[in-house]
C-alpha cells in the first residue's frame, strides 16, 4: 500500500453559533470569527459563522457588523433558535440569565461554550449531567486565566498523570495591582482607583480583590485536576484589601514577594482548596509574572512541574480561549465535561482551614520596650510555632499621640499547622504591647 | 426536559497498544500506564492496555513486567499484529525502523502515536499524507518539549488566532550547560563531560550542543503554527559549542544571560525559522528559565504572548505526553497531522539567514593600541551598523608570546540586517589589530 491523496470528502456544513452577550468578549469573538476566517474554515474543517446573537440593549454600537444575524430578544429565543448548532454565553454571572441559556441550550442538545468561571465554579456538577444527558459538549476554556489553555492542559494533556497541585496567579487585576504596589511603594487603594480608571479593575471591584474571582477559577481547576468538582462555598477565600505597603517593603527585604494565589492539593484525606495572598520567594519563577499577566502551574506524579504563562483577561485573549473550544466542537472533540463520566461525580468539600500547613509572615505593630519580644515568642513556643527569623523596621519607628512608641515587628515561621499559628495570633493580638491588628500572611513557593 | 442521567451504554473495548522500542521512554510509558491505570480508565472512558511490544534486545530487564505481552521480532511485524488498535513509536531516529513502523501501521489504518522529533520534522509532510489517506490520526505530544502540551497548544488552544511567532528554549542539554555555565564561569567542555556523567548528555552530544535537535522540534513547531510544514534543510542552525565562558560574563555585566533559543516567525514573505544562542535580556521571563526545564513561547495576534515551562524530555515527562496523545485517540480525537487538510499543503521553505535583522553582540580580541577601535566603528559604519554600546574587560588583559597586548572587547549593535553585519564581519576579521576569529551572538528577547 502506498500512501494517496484521499478522496475528497463531502465539505461539512457550517457550525452555526449563537452569542448570548455582546459586551466585551462577545464582540471579541465576532471580529475573531471574521478575521480570522479563511484560518479558522482550515483548522476547522468547516466554517463557523454567527447566526443568532442576543443582548441586552439592541441599539447600542458594538463595533460589529449584525446585518443578516437573527436577534433574539431574549436569551432562552438563542438557545433554541432553529439556526443555531452551539451556543456561546458570554453574559456572565452564576444565575438568571447565563444560567438559564446554558441549561435550556444544553437540554435542546446544542453544544455549549462559556467563558463563566461563576456559573461553572457553582453549577458545574449539575450542568456536567445536564450535559452528559444530553451528549453534548459543554466547554469553559475561557473561564480560567483568559488566553491561556489551561482546562485543556488539565483534562486532555495531562490526562495521563496523578495531578498533586494545580492553582496560581489567576486574577489579573489583583496582580496588576501587587506588581504596582511592588515597584512604588504606593497603597492599595491608590492603586486601586488608578487601576480603576486604567479599566484594568472594576467599578465594584470586590469580585476581583477580595479573592472571588479567583476561587471560582481554582474551584474549577482543582476539579478538573482531581476528577471532582469542588463544593465551591468550601474553598478558603481571602483577598488583598489588608495588604500594606509595609508588607511589601518586609517582603522585599526579606527576598519576598507577595501575590496572591490560588493552591489546591491533592491529599490522602481530601481535597485542599485556598486562595490567599502569598510570600513567595523572589527567584521563584512565579514570581517574575507582573502586571495583568496569569500564570497556572500544575505538577504532576510524572510530570513533573508545568507553568504556563499568559494574559488571564482581555477582548483578544478570552475571545481566543472561546474560539478554541469552538474549532473543538467543530471539529467533533467530545470530552466529558469534568474529564470523567458525569454520573460518578461525587462534589468535593475542600478542607477546612486548620488543617493547613506551612509557613506564616506575621506582621505586628508593638510597643518598643524590652520584654515585648520574649511575650511574643512565648506565646509561639507555647503553641508550637518554631520561629525562623525576625526583622524589625527601625525607619517604621513611630510616636503616637499617647507618647507610645511604636515599631513594626515581623517574624517568619518555620513549617506549623495553621490551627496552631491561628491560636497563637489570637493570644499574641491581646498581649498590651501588640498595638494594632496583627498582618498574617502565609507563605508559599506558589 | 430536565436532566436526567443518560442511560448507561455499552462500555467501549479496551484500547490495544503496540509500543514499538523499549528504552526509558517506552518503559515509562508501560509503567505509567499501569501505575495510573483506574485513573487512565476514567479519563479515557475505556482501559488503555500494551498488548505487543518490539525492541532490540529480547533478554535485557526493563524494569517492567512483559507478562502477557506479545513480543515481535520486528516493528513491522507490531505495525500490523492483530492484536494491536494503535501504535506507539518510541525507537527515534529520522529513518529506519521508526520511519517503517510508522508508515506500515499508519497504511495499516492503525493511529500513530510518537515521540521522534526527527521522523516529523523530515517526513512529517508525506506522512501527514498517509495518515489522512487512512483517515486516522497521527500524534507526537512528546516529540517536543517532553510534559509541556506544546502541541496541543498550538494546534487545539490557539486554532483560532494566527500565530505571529513561536519557539523557546527547546533543548535541556543546551540549557543545563549555558546554565551551569552562567552560575559557575566554567567552559562549556568541562561542564559537557559533568553533564554527560550525570546523564543530562549524550555520549555522542552533537544532535543537541549543535543546535540539531532544537531545530527538529522548531521545524515541529513552526509546521504547525503557521499552517505548512517547513522543509527541515532550510532551518537556519548553529549550536553552542563556540561558546566561551567569557562571552557569559559580558553577557552578564551588560545585564543578558544567554541561551539556545528556537525563533520561528510569520512574515509577509516566508517563513523565519532559526536556531542559535541568543543574549536575552535579564529580566524578560524566559532568561529565569534555568538548567534541564524547556520553555515553549507563543505569540498570536489576539492571545498576545504566552510561555510554557516544564521538563522537556526524562522518562516521566515524555511518557505523559505519549498517554496523552493515546488518551486522546481513546477519546475519538481526530485532529488533522498538522492542523488542517494535508492535501492542501505546501512545504514552506524558510528565509535564508541573510535576510533576518536583530541586533548583534559581537566580541573581539584585540590589539591594546590606539587607533583599533577606530577602524572597527569604520567598518561597522561602512556597512551601515549602528552601534549601541561597547565594553572593554580589562581584567582579561593579556599578553601574547610574540610581545602583543590583547584585550577583549565587545560592541553591540541597533537593530540592523544580518547580510550587513556579516559583511561588517568578515572586514573586521580581516584587520590587523584584530587577533583572534570574533564571536557573534544575536540579541533577541525570546
Amino acid at each position: 500500500m502506498t500512501s494517496k491523496p484521499s478522496p475528497t470528502p463531502a465539505p461539512k456544513p457550517p457550525l452555526r453559533i449563537g452569542i448570548a452577550g455582546l459586551g466585551t468578549v462577545g464582540a471579541g469573538v465576532m471580529k475573531l470569527l471574521r478575521e480570522n476566517a479563511a484560518l479558522i474554515r482550515a483548522r476547522a474543517g468547516r466554517e463557523l459563522v454567527v447566526t443568532a446573537v442576543s443582548a441586552r440593549d439592541r441599539t447600542r454600537d458594538r463595533g460589529v457588523d449584525l446585518t443578516g444575524v437573527a436577534w433574539c430578544d431574549t436569551p432562552e429565543e438563542l438557545a433554541t433558535h432553529p439556526d443555531v448548532d452551539v451556543v456561546a454565553e458570554l453574559i456572565g454571572g452564576a444565575e438568571g440569565a447565563a444560567r438559564l441559556t446554558v441549561t435550556r441550550a444544553l437540554e435542546n442538545r446544542r453544544p455549549v461554550v462559556t467563558a463563566n468561571k461563576a456559573l461553572i465554579a457553582i453549577h458545574g456538577a449539575e450542568l456536567a449531567c445536564t450535559a452528559q444527558a444530553a451528549d453534548v459538549p459543554l466547554m469553559f476554556e475561557a473561564a480560567v486565566a483568559g488566553g491561556i489553555p489551561a482546562i485543556k492542559t488539565v483534562r486532555e494533556g495531562l490526562a495521563a498523570d496523578r495531578i498533586l497541585k494545580i492553582g496560581g496567579i489567576l486574577n489579573g487585576t489583583c496582580n496588576y495591582i501587587l506588581s504596582v504596589m511592588h515597584e512604588t511603594g504606593r497603597d492599595f487603594a491608590e492603586i486601586l482607583a488608578d487601576a480603576q480608571k486604567l479599566g484594568y479593575a472594576e467599578a465594584d471591584p470586590s469580585t476581583d480583590v477580595d479573592g472571588i474571582d479567583t476561587a471560582h477559577k481554582l474551584a474549577i481547576l482543582a476539579g478538573l485536576a482531581f476528577g471532582r468538582p469542588v463544593v465551591f462555598a468550601s474553598v478558603y477565600i481571602e483577598g488583598i484589601r489588608r495588604i500594606g505597603a509595609l508588607d511589601l517593603q518586609f517582603a522585599r527585604k526579606m527576598g519576598y514577594r507577595i501575590k496572591l494565589l490560588g493552591i489546591a492539593r491533592q491529599h490522602e484525606n481530601g481535597i485542599e482548596a485556598r486562595v490567599h495572598p502569598c510570600l513567595v520567594p523572589q527567584d521563584a519563577s512565579i514570581a517574575q509574572v507582573n502586571g495583568v499577566f496569569n500564570a497556572v502551574v500544575a505538577e504532576g506524579a510524572f510530570v513533573g512541574r508545568l507553568m504556563l504563562e499568559g494574559r488571564g483577561a482581555g477582548e483578544g485573549p478570552t475571545a481566543t480561549a472561546v474560539c478554541a473550544d469552538l474549532i473543538d466542537i467543530a471539529r467533533g472533540a467530545a470530552i466529558p465535561v469534568w474529564g470523567c463520566d458525569a454520573d460518578s461525580l461525587t462534589q468535593a468539600v475542600a478542607l477546612p482551614a486548620k488543617s493547613f500547613v506551612g509557613e506564616y509572615y506575621l506582621r505586628l505593630n508593638v510597643e518598643d520596650r524590652p520584654g515585648v519580644i520574649a511575650d511574643i515568642t512565648a506565646v509561639l513556643r507555647d503553641n508550637g510555632v518554631s520561629l525562623r527569623s525576625m526583622l524589625q523596621h527601625a525607619d517604621a519607628h513611630e510616636t503616637r499621640p499617647d507618647g507610645t512608641h511604636a515599631v513594626p515587628l515581623v517574624l517568619l515561621t518555620h513549617k506549623t499547622n495553621e490551627a496552631a499559628m491561628q491560636h497563637a495570633l489570637h493570644h499574641i493580638a491581646e498581649l498590651a504591647a501588640v498595638l494594632d491588628e496583627p498582618a498574617l500572611i502565609r507563605i508559599d513557593a506558589g
